[in-house]
């Protein structure tokens, strides 16, 4: 029974490294490549434990919001990044995640499959404090390395602030001080043309 | 008194992205390239929210292991990745990183400074059974991209069974399940010609 279960696991282990090779729309700081989304999926959550003294709810479960910064990008492995500013991609992205969540957490133990699937629909809901939290955490990140690599995926995308205003508005629901810090950020990323108004 | 906290908080958001182009000697599973260390502390992490019910202590306070996972080669960003089997390079390795630490996790406000380079020392010292872990899962993961592509690293380097067993010992006390995996892996790329004997 262990060897089964292992085996389950590790197959899953072994599954979840194609993650290093979907490749998002934001630069490294240092410019030389854009990031993939294990990448960011670590970078996320070392903000979690970090930042947490931030999160709208004082005793919010800092290991339940680790494991949705985790696994919160797994399904990109079958259904690819869709990046936030594409509507053509975000028409069918629900359908596409979806399927993809129960093909890959479906690789485990039956109750590991449903703790991690139930983390990952808790987190696409946004209705929990944790959910907000890491949600506020996946925007923060990017925004931060787009003001770093003076806007450079914005300008190439053509994205201007109002979007990218409107994007950063779930900081606000899951990390108010978060929220002020990141509006600032804007506000000086079109004082200083890296962001069109 | 925030802003200045905060302030910290995000220069070390910002230091610890040059992880990302911290390359290891472990290939991708898919062979494409080799892993950088970012990715590879979120496979670990993940391992240890997977896998905490083989951990030697049953009672394993996995955030304790998650947060070791995700910042214990944070020290390479100045001191480079030592290869395992690399004997000169480990001479001044605990200098090396010794000194990395102080300055990485300094950047950050003093009472998390001290949280990260507490978790990071006890994480070298590996006397706990976090730490044994935390070892134990840093083992599982490189083996198993090793074996997944058929010991290309191994071979490039000339090693052999005995030093991959030595390694791989640190899993034995951690994890005694996951060691006998990690054995009947290593007699099995022996076997097939993976790794020398």
């Amino acid at each position: 029974m262990t060897a089964e279960r292992l085996s389950s696991q590790i197959a899953f282990v072994v599954e979840i490294d194609k993650l290093k090779n979907v490749f998002r729309q934001t630069l490294l700081i240092d410019r030389t490549r854009r990031e993939n989304s294990a990448e960011h999926s670590w970078h996320i959550a070392v903000l979690a434990i970090l930042l947490s003294e931030y999160a709208q709810k004082s005793d919010i479960d800092v290991l339940r919001v680790v494991k949705m910064a985790l696994i919160h990008d797994l399904v990109e492995i079958d259904a690819g990044d869709t990046y936030c500013y594409d509507e053509i991609g975000a028409q069918d992205q629900w359908e596409r995640e979806e399927k993809a969540a129960n093909r890959i957490f479906g690789i485990l133990p039956a109750d590991q499959a449903k703790e991690l699937l139930d983390l990952w629909r808790e987190f696409e809901r946004g209705e929990t404090a944790e959910a907000q939290f890491t949600a506020a955490l996946d925007r923060v990140q990017p925004l931060i390395n787009n003001y770093k690599t003076e806007g450079k995926m914005w300008r190439e995308h053509g994205i201007k602030s109002d979007r990218v205003v409107k994007r950063n508005s779930a900081v606000n629901k899951g990390a108010p001080v978060l929220w002020d810090y990141t509006s600032q950020l804007i506000d000086d990323a079109v004082k200083r043309g890296m962001l069109q108004k």
